[in-house]
């Protein structure tokens, strides 16, 4: 790194790119990004382009002497990387538009990371990101893997369980999220407040928030446990807990929680979605539609405001901070998912699990958090069943284990209607998951 | 022990009571029951003259030497006793038809063991059971107690949680049915037969059959996992598994695992059995009130053979097989409910679950099993918290914890429709629930 | 195993093979051996020949159909075999006197299976067995192994964490001998008494007794504990225990824990007893040597009284009991090693431990046994790490790894020393550890 | 705290007290002492008060508005205390002396923290902690106990486990001991160096070093473990490591370790000094003569340079250092003994550890570790169950249990010559052992 810092991002065409070339930007003094190689498939060509010239637009403005690369070669990317962070979407939100109406034909949820679009955007990502991971062992063996793509927890998961792999750290901006929140509703610097994550990605519980260092959890639960606008995210609908069932609970759930402790609620209201404004991927859709819109305009050389309505607050945030920790050796608390190695009592030793740790440059440290509340402690467990199946499945193609997970996963709850919904799924998404199809016969057209 | 072995059934008046006592006659060259006390409740005083006088008839024909005593004195029945079984009901079948009716109204499962019926089921019995574990304390300190009164995995956790008590061990007769079935799949002896049980009640997989000592598993879960009439019990509609799914689970389900992996399926034949016959405990309730007429013909002296249809396949047979052990020191391997104890990895020791156990006159000593395979552990951790957070509030009549056990409970999964449903159930089966109405005024009418 | 059973002895020529014989012919009705192969390597053909037409006498006489095979070719012994046993000694006694001697001139304990000694017979034995189980998995691998060969527990050890066969059970005559002896004590017969056995192989302790299952435990500790004649075996020497000490602990050590909760008064008689007597090998090579005299004589047709004296008491019985077991699917409950598997839970779930379990076709089911006493966990658990890292030296060869388990062996207690004498015993054991000296250049003579 | 700190020392009388109130001076800015309270017992008042005034010399000198106060009324002085400290000696020198004396006697070492010398100062100490505590719980729930008494480790234990009391921190300075010496032969600044420490008081590994963030752990391990002067402490005779023993540990032990991998040298080395300079306690107590006959000086204002040779070295800042941590929330790493909680994932969550931990405002938080080498975690282990037994015994004051921690404790190793030590001990420590001997009748002489 004697030169400044290398770092890759692959889906570099990704609408968020501007958050993290703003995020790098901001924080050049501590983290000296020398080059940025903006990384993309054919199919993203055109919107890799647009952003990245916004990029370059970005930095020179900003008068950093940050090189922008952009590139359809992965390869010659990460050659002597020092942090790859993935933000792609396999299938892009056409994909995730399946994923979401596809259940909803059943009865079922259909959300990008829980349910069966969940262990559907897995299936997909796992073959890509073990991919990525072969390459970082072979061109940049030192890197850090920065991984921000859906559905993290399996991908890390996955990562841990199935290769040699140890430098990875799956991000994702929901912690982040909720400790903005709370210090807002504390009147507080974000600063001031430290809070225990435990739990697994999308599925996390902040079992303590400590004030400057004081225990003001009670307060917390019993003042912001019932959610209005400022503790929901911008892809879920803001929607009240019921208090004595959070106080009892005796911990904060993330937004995602509302898909199993309100399981009935959130069908209906996505069902009537679905029908009014579209799912969430088509109204995304519009919305990114409308940003790469924004984005080709040759004057503008700052991240546009708009882009804070396509849900990913905090993000270049919650990206920037770890990359600058890791780099730094800051040892900062910051919550990630990686192995839990006794961080959390009731989780096995070896899961990949999100958790408060200290970044170190030799990565992150849980801190030993005791064990989740009794009465939150299943449904973590029920879930870590579900996302090592899956894992699994994303890993060996296997139709049956594949099912197995489709069968357990609580949104489900049905082996017969488990299997309708994967046939369909796997037909629909087929072209993207070559380990399930790899022993068929293709014919010429 | 020295005059011949005193046991003491509470709930002495159920229709069951005949099974128990031709299974004392069966076995009394090695289980030479003296005296048997049968105990009931003011409520109970009539069902338990004719069931007693039915027993006594039993005894008669038989030729053997046992003592049938009627009583509602509790106490005075418990004195010296070796051995105290239980079969109550609290509430009788009208509570159950609560459990039943209340919860289907609101669009969610209403069954005796599971859901919101199982939680008001362990709701109203904890206060009683931990009452005969005080007197059992106080006047028989060496007796054990067999409770096969339901749900016995949350009784067993409240009475191993809460008291300092471990002469208990919970009962349930779906092992030794599947065994039975398994067994008859097979065409052989169920002697020949070995299952390793392990999970929770009613939440129970059988992970490994054995012939004659070789291992069989595969060709048990291909041939039976699809389970015809043969493979379910009474109360559980017969429904074919999916066998893509059971192959890959690689463990054999037990009847009740449909509620949760086939949830829907399952709720919708409730709401239709409910507009049609009626719901299981209305049709028991029929069934009982025919056995009662059967039972109080002067003539008869044997069990009818009617009592097969209600539903208690093999609990004479579960129970005096597991007395006798007990009482014989006998070293054979039953399923039965106690504490875990390391026995399956994923719970915790100290927690009751259902597991294959040798059977000595010290108490079952449960088998060493691992794990689970993966894909059942969550759903079993899960229904595990649920039952912790469910013992506590049966011991502390909390409302907030029993609201925190009804959110929680996957059949449920919805925390403003758990609070209706608790508040509806609350109030239905106040005069059961002394522990939550403890401070409320008691106005003159 | 149509035409009866196939069973290999590796070490036929050992003195042991009359005791084997005899309990095969007295269990022949349950236990029908067609066939006997006993095998031994060229440097004991002679003594195979002695005890081998010894066994043949022993057969005829009691006219049975067993047929004695005598062989120096291992595999083709092996082919087909229903069991295998084994109970040789590489080096033969003339190692285990240098197992003995090296250590004492360093003013460390030498002896078979502890110190030093046992260090360097696990170092000897560990390629051998780990060859006889690539022949079994290759030859009979639905045969299972039941070594008898000494330090079973690091050979457990060895053989279930580096190798996939599973079908191993480690076996030692030390918790039947304790049975024994506490049923004499009781003045009961042996099948009367029970006993919870935990810990490891020649670190086991007796945690629970229980007479026609009745908790005597105090009673036996206070009587007992401290043991006369009766309590101790043929190899080590009788002295009283501590009885404060013993009470305190609440559980029965066996005759080997004299080496760590007496070590310095062990140490002592050895030396002196190696002035005086001669080592324990020293003196067992007269007894052995007498006794091949014995086997000589033409006219002898059963196992001679004075073999008793030889130190193996019970062993015919410990291991016709198992193979009994194992072959008639017993379900009875033994003393095995095998793996922990959650039985002990202070000792990880992969390791091998010695614990009480029931015997089935399926092999050993342990017992879940709780956690030992807080005060007997430590040595255990320290005596595990040794095993451990001495089953890697023997495995790898690494000198490194020798000498860190020689230095963490609470016997030894000196780094410096440990080298000294790891250098000398590697020195004076070289032919027998091929592992050791593979790379070192062999020149012509 | 509207007021500035308030900080008890107990044990103020110390000679180690020059070097606390130095660390409060130097870090005034960030921990703002108000009040210090020096606090003795009457046989301490002499040296209190010559420390006291020195104290007071240092404070005006240093012109700090920090007030110290001499009392003999701990509980006076505990009143609102916010941190409060311990370095006291029950019995003082005088009964260290008999703890290194009497086991030597019977050619066991004997030594202030280690086999039974340090048992003795563990039965000694744990009443009068215990008594601190609940005066704590009383007059200052808020305060933080920052334990510096040996043996800190037993200490913590019993708290942790006797009490319901939390904030306690025990503190020992060989962990900043091994960091300096490492930081100072690599020859960098002791910031730019973190290890992990795990293991338990005085038995701490040091498993990993980082410099600069970077992993040097096999460097040091090759470079230093082999240690010189620089590598032990004042009082643990400098001694090499066996390199090769050292290297296949793959861990960094601390000097006291040679207790334990070095039995027999240091054996022989007591003896010898024992015979020519006197025992450490005697040592030590002729110096502590010397600095009392400084310290009178009342010209002298500053900590003399010669409380180096004390042996207390980084004792100030480790103290100072954790309580300005505590007192600011600055969430760095320190190793302090705290709950397991899963950091080491061999030793039970609810035990106390030496740790790494991150220090809030909330308590320390240890990182997770996973687990120890192999190889030391037996040892480890082994000193667990002794500190278990040990703090039972101190707390109980239970004969037996004494005789039990003397028994397994592995420097003596020998039941019946630990019975010998205990009884003389018991008698030479009486009056300072109220729990052993509460039921002694007392005459009138």
């Amino acid at each position: 790194m004697s030169n400044g810092i290398k770092i890759v991002t692959i889906g570099g065409g990704s609408s968020y790119t501007p958050e993290l070339v703003e995020g790098f930007i901001k924080r050049y003094d501590e983290l000296p990004v020398r080059e940025l190689w903006l990384v993309d498939i054919e199919a993203g060509k055109e919107k890799l382009e647009i952003v990245g010239n916004l990029a370059k637009r970005m930095v020179a403005k900003a008068g950093v002497p940050m090189e922008i690369h952009l590139t359809l070669d992965r390869r010659e990317a990460l050659k002597d990387a020092d942090f790859v962070t993935t933000q792609f979407r396999v299938g892009l939100l056409e994909a995730r538009m399946k994923d979401e109406r596809i259940p909803l034909k059943y009865g079922v949820i259909g959300q990008e990371t829980n349910g069966p679009g969940g262990l559907f955007k897995a299936l997909r990502t796992i073959p890509v990101i073990l991919d990525v991971v072969k390459d970082m062992e072979e061109l940049c063996p030192n890197a850090w893997l920065v991984n921000f793509t859906n559905p993290t927890g399996i991908l890390t998961e996955a990562i841990l369980r199935y290769t040699n792999f140890r430098k990875v750290v799956g991000l994702c901006n929901v912690p982040i999220h909720i400790h903005m929140n709370i210090a807002k509703g504390l009147g507080v610097e974000p600063e001031r407040v430290h809070i225990d994550f435990m739990g697994l990605n999308h599925m996390v519980y902040g079992t303590k928030v400590l004030l400057d260092g004081e225990d003001v959890t009670s307060r917390v639960i019993s003042e912001f446990a019932r959610p209005t606008e400022s503790m929901t995210m911008q892809n879920i609908k803001a929607m009240d807990w019921n208090p004595d069932f959070i106080e009892a609970l005796g911990a904060i759930p993330c937004p995602y929680h509302r898909y199993y402790y309100q399981s009935k609620v959130m069908l209906e209201e996505e069902l009537e979605a679905a029908k009014k404004d579209g799912t969430r991927a088509e109204v995304v859709k519009k919305l990114e539609d409308d940003l790469f819109e924004l984005y080709k305009d040759p004057n503008l050389n700052i991240k546009p405001p708009q882009l804070e309505k396509r849900g990913g607050a905090y993000y270049s945030d919650a990206a920037c901070r770890l990359i600058t920790s890791l780099y730094n050796n800051k040892c900062d608390i910051q919550p990630v998912n990686t192995m839990n190695n006794g961080a959390i009592a009731s989780i096995p030793d070896d899961c990949a699990v999100e958790v408060s740790a200290v970044i170190t440059k030799d990565g992150p440290k849980p801190l030993t958090m005791g064990d989740l509340p009794v009465a939150a402690r299943g449904l973590v467990q029920q879930i870590k069943s579900f996302e090592r199946v899956a894992a699994e499945a994303g890993v060996t193609g296997d139709y049956k284990t594949a099912l197995l997970a489709m069968c357990i996963n609580p949104l489900v709850g049905s082996d017969n209607l488990a299997k309708q919904i994967l046939d369909e799924m796997l037909e629909a998404h087929k072209e993207h998951l070559p380990q399930f199809f790899k022993n068929e016969t293709v014919t010429a057209n």
